[in-house]
């Protein structure tokens, strides 16, 4: 959003063609404010270059790596669009790349994001890079650049395409690779707030076209009162702030972002050969949105737990002997942490104990 | 393309709701390979992890600074698909990236990409993402990630969304800004080799909408023959191999990219206030399908050179004692770069010299 110039300020017959020269100019202004409000100590370059200068600070890192992720936020632009507010989908994008690098171990240096859309209104341009800044600042990183691209006749009338791209940086030693989990280590399951980013295509069918639910419906059989809205656009949480101190910690083995895919397939990307994750169910209470609907949508469990985050966010994969003390550092930052599970002897995967019975998956 | 998870594994129920996994996996086994095929000495992560991870090789930076773009290639996606092609937009999208980090001084580490539709097919996917990685390969540069996301319902079908992002590396004290860009300086121009990824929207209109052409048609007028689809498809070119060899030069001032908004817009960004940039028209042969563009569309000729690139890709601005030896070196590197025109005083901005009249933009 904020280089200036590629495919935004071609003027006069491009008009004609569909493209609104003053109604980006318009959005521009506004959205280098935006941008210029995440600044860090490390930006060098003003805004309107053709790319944008970052300086990492490199003092007392061994060996520097870069840690770099791109994502969307899927189908959650849809529920967006129906409220009519993007205000809050930057946010979701921002902390969902922060998280996706913080696996990894590594903090945020910069972010870019990608705007496109059929015709871009100004406002609506406004409010996704606004969300983008606020999820940026919140995070400590950089908005450093990014581009909006009017595509007349691409996107449906109303639609914006917002993609993210995010930069971060790590000492070598610190990296997180799943290499140092062990059996017998403690999964502390972090809660999320909603949906995040991921399952939006199957919860929008259930909500909407099955149960002909609209926005601003309450979600049925929910006390206190929740609207459909207010559910699906729920924020997607950066973990950053309470993780980052502990990031150095030889008892911190992994963490898992619990994105598309769910506990059941995000689990072992961290998991060495020979392990599996065991999920003790009813260790965490799983949000009642989340069994509305599987009871409407008649779906397996199993399969719940493959699309939908069910109400972890985050998994961190703890030495034993760690695992009370760290509870107790992110408690003290503010953070919950249940223990949901332990890492077993087994073939790679994850195993949901239901007390009685369990199932692989 | 490469991140294996996000928006991508989720079966079952969610194949009801539009998202095909199987078409994805499919695609993403071959996306793998492909981008494993670019990884270069700096490459740690195997794909699959959720970030990708990238050592910068420092040695012999005083201070390093990453360089960072974010682009689309706008309807030029639309072509492709026309032409039932799209394993050519992925390298155009690579070059057009690497170009904007070049003019700043800076040498591709790494990129990242996004593919976005409404239903993946994997035989398109894998185009798209094949031109991404012959880009990179052909630019040193490591495919080290990326995101596909099936939104369905948001794209057309048939229509791709491909977004990417580039990271480089410069020494702070080598980086290109404008600052040396003085009274006299030469400006070399380095032909394009067609529209590159800018103009499209107005280009398609004439082209399809008012000429009634299609993609294999022959261009009217131009011998010899060449095809409507064969020049709106010509690569956006790369011009790294030709000027890294130059950018530690004390000669050479400035870069600029012509991009959308053509010399008009693209040439300020490096120009000091006070300077503006002195445009000889006939010191190059303006390739003949502009000309058509111009004439069809009924285009006054101050919106060509802000709409298209008038077969100019590349500007250099360089001091005068410096531009017969630059010349000869890029010849010498099988790149022409012609004087087009100079530096002089005046309000910030392009001077088209007509040699009897001129005009400002």
């Amino acid at each position: 959003m904020a280089k200036s110039k590629d495919k935004r300020a071609e003027p006069g017959a491009y008009q004609a063609a569909g493209v609104n020269i003053a109604a980006q100019d318009e959005g521009l202004r506004a959205v280098k404010e935006l941008a210029r409000s995440t600044f860090t100590a490390g930006v060098l370059s003003e805004i309107g270059s053709f790319g944008g200068l970052f300086r990492p600070d490199l003092a007392g890192l061994a060996e520097p790596v870069l840690v770099a992720s791109a994502d969307g936020v899927g189908t959650k632009l849809a529920v967006a669009r129906m409220a009519g507010d993007y205000s809050t989908v930057g946010r979701d994008l921002v902390n969902h790349c922060v998280n996706d690098i913080l696996v990894q171990g590594a903090r945020p240096l910069f972010f870019l994001d990608y705007v496109g859309a059929g015709v871009l209104e100004p406002a609506k341009m406004i409010e996704l890079v606004r969300g983008v800044a606020d999820g940026c600042r919140e995070n400590g990183c950089a908005l450093l650049g990014g581009e909006t691209a009017e595509m007349p006749g691409f996107y449906q009338p109303g639609d914006y395409e917002l993609v993210g791209f995010i930069v971060g940086l790590a000492d070598r030693a610190n990296v997180l690779t799943g290499a140092r989990v062990a059996d017998g280590d403690i999964l502390l399951g972090l809660p999320s707030a909603g949906l995040h980013t991921n399952g939006y295509s199957l919860a929008r069918r259930i909500l909407f076209d099955q149960l002909g639910l609209r926005m601003k419906d309450a979600l049925p059989g929910l006390s206190p009162r929740l609207t459909v809205g207010a559910w699906l656009l729920a924020p997607h949480l950066s973990y950053l702030q309470p993780l980052a101190p502990l990031l150095a910690e030889p008892g911190l083995h992994a963490l898992a972002h619990i994105t598309g895919g769910g506990l059941t397939d995000n689990l072992p990307r961290v998991l060495p050969d020979g392990l599996a994750a065991e999920i003790r169910l009813g260790s965490w209470e799983i949000p009642a949105p989340f069994h509305l609907l599987q009871e409407k949508g008649d779906i397996e469990l199993e399969e719940m737990f493959r699309v939908f985050n069910m109400g972890i966010g985050m998994v961190a994969l703890v030495a034993p002997a760690a695992a009370a003390e760290m509870s107790r550092r992110l408690a003290a930052a503010g953070q919950r942490a249940l223990p949901i599970g332990r890492v077993v002897q087994g073939p790679k995967g994850v195993v949901y104990d239901l007390g009685l019975t369990s199932f692989e998956s």
